[in-house]
């Protein structure tokens, strides 16, 4: 398998992150150094749907300084998709189509930038093309600002957007705190099951300008607990700031807008939310009879490049250029993870993973870095979270805006 | 006049820019510089509030290099107010107490620093004081984002929400186009009565970046037509992104809130708005049938210091120091403004405005500058908002967050 020739593509999936296509870029220009044995470079057109509609960018038809701008450049510029495949023993027209498309193509090397659901899809893909006869090579790259990926250190896209929310957090503090009125503001962060990003508080927290009270979808959410809380807190300091994770559940697992509409679910079968800040401010006031104000971090949080960590551009990046190697080794079946070798000083090594391990498992906030009363995180989280968000990298400036990359996306015409 | 000898005494009033501060460094550092005239450097704790209840900080007591880490910290540092004295003509009970306390702390250089509200209140205490005889100059310094301040060019804090404003929709472009599906985005802006913030979208379409439709409070806004606009563009492009400021009336002058429910108003009679988005995501959701999501650009947008402007930083600072070096000379009842040279290159010169002239008039964005069928700004507006959003200037990094002035906060002892 080593010496195969043939194809790379590579297929963007699921939400944006601020470093998706920093790992794109890595991917794109460590492929276009094999010409010897990588005859094409393809970017599927909204991952997987693209595949099956034979949608390909042809991206050696980009300029290679366009590409390197990508790494500063947000959300998935060859498209995502949030598409999901059957289970191949129940309906496997989906991965016959696939490897009709990957032989019409000569796609030899072939990776899935994604979280939880694409690296499930990644391995159904890699059994079903090992059985099938055709010998591809399949890697998959880590992505998620949720920072639930399982097998892995950490993941590209979390970072950044922990430094998003830290950062924002200690504007916001001192936004908040100029009246000398009461005043409460609940900030929304998102995480689905993990709460991570909203963990990356207590980094604001540790410089003394973070929120009062955190709360993870780790724990139940007790809607009394809460209002007591911020009671308590309003009376002691005046000003009361909530930083909450959109995915917090009560104890029969609602989240909080379920508590007023039926949730409608996305075709994963994930609960489309939104609206937990504001339904808990509207709430606050009623009670408490005090100026509230509900934040949404909503998609800035994770298209906001201008903010991204240097660490996490770097790995994403790197990440990309390692799952070209490993495929050229004809390493498959796996997905490139980090291993943290120690904190202070950082220290990172690039590894690999079964994909069938981070396959819809979520990595969680380990409970005992979870203080008690919703104080923040432990001491164990700093060390953990730092490293991740540190220095800068962004797109340079072109008339005081990003000038983010400009591909031209020629498509490859279709056989 | 030029020869007193006395206290100076900064107050910040309103809401927070991102360069808020940058102003205070200027009043203060360029105070510190004057010992033979200035006998004391006072911050008054929540603007007026503070001084009625002869609340203040001590400056001379801070180390000038967090003073100077002042310029990048965002919101007011020594607390702001929105307290509206009464006209002294019907109750001067307020201004008789901040005569009596000028007196007993010799305080002879007032400078306040808001917008067209404080302009106000600073011409009627200036006035005040003249009749009553106390001397004391008293010099306004701009600051508003919503750049409505009549006299000025424009203000400090525009230019760095305005930079907020187009790198962030040049970002959220990004994310709301990764997938294939149909989708409108609705983005809200801050600016009561002028659109000059939701205008910066303009510089992200001028990028190709930005939203598809703008629409400001300059004009009447139309439901039918915005909901026509929609659905014209989703038709054409299936994807739909809108710029909208939270101050866009109907005929009747009725925001879009107050559609839904009755408005709360603030002490200085301006409606408390918000909500805009949403209602109108809600509306486009039932009518148009398709994934809609809103966002709102918050606080962040004003407070957001790692994104500051470096012309917006400098020139905020600058009118500090040009506030205290005319004081010095004896001017009095007056604005610090900008007068533009030219755009191209910018050229800016530091002038004085009439308090009594920028009090309580508001600039708008000129009608002829909005472009027909809610598709923007003309190149006249671009002309004039690029300089102002030119360069960056943001705090240091510390652990990969902002290093922001750390102020000890030392209370000047009551008399």
């Amino acid at each position: 398998m080593s010496k195969l020739k043939g194809v790379v593509l590579l297929g963007q999936s699921g939400g944006p992150t601020s470093v998706i296509n920093a790992s794109a870029a890595g991917v794109f220009l460590e492929a276009l150094k094999h010409p010897d044995r990588i005859t094409g470079v393809y970017g599927a057109v909204h991952g997987i749907k693209g595949i099956l509609n034979e949608d390909f960018y042809d991206m050696t038809k980009e300029d290679p300084k366009e590409l390197e701008l990508l790494k500063n450049t947000p959300a998935s510029m060859i498209g995502s998709v949030r598409y999901k495949l059957a289970d191949p023993k129940v309906d496997d027209t989906d991965y016959k189509r696939l490897v009709e498309v990957f032989r019409k193509y000569n796609i030899r090397y072939f990776f899935y930038n994604g979280g939880n659901d694409s690296m499930d899809t990644a391995h159904k893909i890699s059994e079903f093309m090992k059985n099938s006869g055709w010998e591809c090579t399949v890697i998959g790259i880590p992505k998620t600002i949720d920072n639930d990926l399982y097998g892995t250190d950490h993941s590209p896209g979390y970072g950044s957007a922990a430094k998003y929310v830290a950062t924002t957090l200690m504007e916001l503090y001192h936004d908040a705190t100029v009246y000398d009125t009461k005043q409460v503001t609940i900030v929304e962060i998102m995480g689905r099951n993990a709460g991570w990003l909203t963990a990356a508080s207590q980094l604001a927290i540790e410089k003394g300008q973070g929120p009062d009270l955190v709360y993870l979808p780790e724990q139940v959410f007790d809607y009394d607990k809460f209002f007591s809380d911020v009671e308590k807190v309003l009376e002691e300091k005046g000003k009361v700031i909530v930083a909450i994770s959109e995915g917090v559940q009560d104890a029969e697992g609602k989240y909080i807008p379920a508590h007023f509409q039926e949730l409608r679910t996305d075709s994963f079968g994930h609960a489309q939310l939104g609206g937990t800040a504001t339904i808990l401010a509207e709430q606050v006031q009623e009670r408490l009879n005090v100026k509230v104000r509900a934040i949404e971090f909503s998609l800035m949080q994770r298209s906001g490049a201008h903010l991204a960590s240097k660490v996490d551009v770097r790995e994403a990046f790197h990440a990309g250029v390692k799952g070209v190697r490993e495929a050229l080794k004809g390493t498959t079946d796996k997905m490139v993870a980090f291993k943290r070798i120690s904190s202070n000083p950082y220290k990172m090594k690039y590894v690999l993973a079964p994909l069938s391990m981070a396959a819809n498992t979520e990595q969680k906030v380990p409970l005992e870095w979870i203080l008690p009363d919703n104080k923040g995180l432990s001491k164990e989280f700093v060390e953990y979270a730092l490293p991740l968000i540190q220095g800068d990298d962004k797109a340079p400036l072109e008339d005081g805006l990003p000038r983010f990359a400009n591909l031209k996306l020629v498509r490859v015409p279709k056989k």
